[in-house]
């Protein structure tokens, strides 16, 4: 379809041909006839993938706005590994193992520079996690990154939300409250690129590897994007349970108390967004195999409460709305820029 | 992911579950266990289905974005069903099978007469062309859809732009320079919705019925998106051959001479975008059979042309910079608002 009220060409229309043109000089996509099932690559109206026999397609797609999603003025780089994070991180909480990846690019304009750390970022998470670029679009627009996420994973072997049971451990793998922690270190002008908390922020880790490890223990997974409290009403909701936190043992990111202080801290961790470390329900007598395999990934696993029957979340203060807005209003302002 | 910069809950961010709550009050995702081959819907990290044993999967991406792919002030409807039309265009050109669709909606506000005419749109198309919406997103920011589209096809069967062989003929379905006629006609200020150039640009059919009943005859295919003569290019330059077309022969869209005059209708059908109809070479011999089989979806296929062994495109002046910004230049003014 044409790009029809841009005078320039300095971004290609969404033309399938031209596209491929700019994705083409920063992206390098996985060629036909790897081990990245890809009968047929781009250039083409369409990517021909060669789905696992036997196997599910896990499928999620998740729009990266600039001002809304990340500051405006976040490092090109990280804004690339993001908008992957974010989509893989949904594959890791259904225990898919990552397969494809379509990237739908829309810019204000060409700047290289920018493209170049963009695509830098998203490639070396793409190639870290064994997700093969296989198509996309570029348009002109207010600058937003949507990508889809492709993964396969064996019938009935997929982590829910709704597998939860009363008497399961509430588990989180590694820490909370770095994402929102590193929001707020950025918004006062912290720029050291190798502070943990702004590693947190910037660099998610999706925890691929940890979610295909937790099939078979796990009984419900959700991945923390929105924040524990929020996620987990997710996941209390969908298994048709309730459950007991104890704030206490809550994981807190290296750095964050000395950043937000002890309250502060706390409500990163219960309420703040951007983690993307999985929540779990776990039957208590699986937590030690589940400990030794996520040992093994170099990423703790912390018990901290228990599904019970009674619906409604019991152990901790409820925020007035949702946890996000809470933690909003104790201190943080936001990514800044939208409306 | 939250939606740090959001001050109002009125569109929901991206996080999975408020998110479906707004797709769910507009739309209505496919059940699992129905045909639709979803074996868990919507409400989980991710949406899992069940490819079909022994085909492979033709995916592929389109970001439509008001003001530049489309009038901002286009029928909410048209918009809806516009934004899955042009990624089903796709699948057509592959003559692959639509399956599944996942849509990244990106929102200034929720304006809820203008959703439910966009979900209409969208929904009513979906059901017609056998997609299931099977998951996505809803974000704040400029408005813009990004479709990812999902079809199956067997291995070998797929329409490629690479198979093309001098001596094909070059042949087009239905008619040509009635989206770029529909859009000129919009500028002008006309609304009537049964106008067949405006049915043309707001409500283009995907040829996916076409494509798939093409599926052993064509060498090569391409859905006209940016401009017959431009797309052509991409298949020629694919297939590595050139081709003499015959202008005299393009099947104006009805209405197209009256609207644009004799140039400007031709200029239309070689260089207007939005065409979504299909692009084939073909070898002579299976002409009557690909007509015949077209005939029975109503569908009328012309021959325009011949490849030939010699690069490069013969009977036709070619623009001096791309066809559409040829036409752009000849009298239409764009979709206006971008920059």
């Amino acid at each position: 379809m044409p790009n029809q009220a841009v005078p320039s060409q300095a971004v290609p229309s969404q033309c399938q041909h031209s596209e491929f043109g700019l994705i083409a000089r920063y992206f390098t996509p996985s060629p036909p006839g790897s081990d990245a099932g890809v009968a047929l690559g781009v250039g083409d109206d369409c990517t021909l993938l060669l789905p696992a026999a036997g196997q599910q397609l896990a499928v999620s797609v998740d729009t990266s706005v600039a001002g809304v999603h990340y500051p405006a003025d976040a490092p090109a780089e990280a804004v690339g590994h993001r908008a992957l994070a974010v989509s893989l991180s949904d594959l890791a909480a259904m225990g898919a193992r990552a397969r494809w990846c379509l990237m739908a690019l829309t810019l204000e304009e060409a700047d290289d520079a920018w493209l170049e750390g963009f695509s830098r970022g998203f490639r070396d998470l793409a190639e870290a996690s064994g997700t093969a670029l296989v198509g996309g679009d570029v348009t002109r627009g207010a600058t937003a990154i949507g990508v889809t996420v492709m993964g396969e994973v064996a019938p009935e072997a997929a982590l829910t939300r709704h597998g939860g049971r009363p008497g399961d451990l509430v588990a989180v793998t590694g820490a909370l409250g770095g994402g929102a922690g590193g929001l707020a270190l950025w918004q006062r002008g912290e720029r050291d690129p190798s502070h943990p908390l702004l590693l947190r922020y910037l660099r998610p880790q999706p925890r691929l590897a940890a979610g295909e490890a937790l099939r078979g223990l796990a009984t419900a997974a959700i991945d923390i994007s929105d924040g524990l409290l929020a996620d987990l009403g997710h996941l209390l909701e969908r298994s048709g349970v309730g459950a007991t936190l104890d704030p206490a043992a809550l994981p807190l990111a290296e750095g964050l108390v000395e950043a937000l202080g002890e309250e502060g801290a706390c409500q990163a961790a219960l309420a703040g967004g951007d983690d993307y470390e999985l929540l779990l329900a776990l039957p208590a007598e699986r937590l030690d195999e589940a400990r030794t395999r996520l040992a093994a990934l170099g990423l703790p696993l912390t018990v901290i409460g228990r599904l019970e029957a009674e619906p409604g979340l019991r152990g901790v203060a409820m925020p007035s709305r949702s946890g996000w807005q809470h933690f909003l209003a104790a201190g943080s302002e936001g990514a800044g820029g939208a409306t």
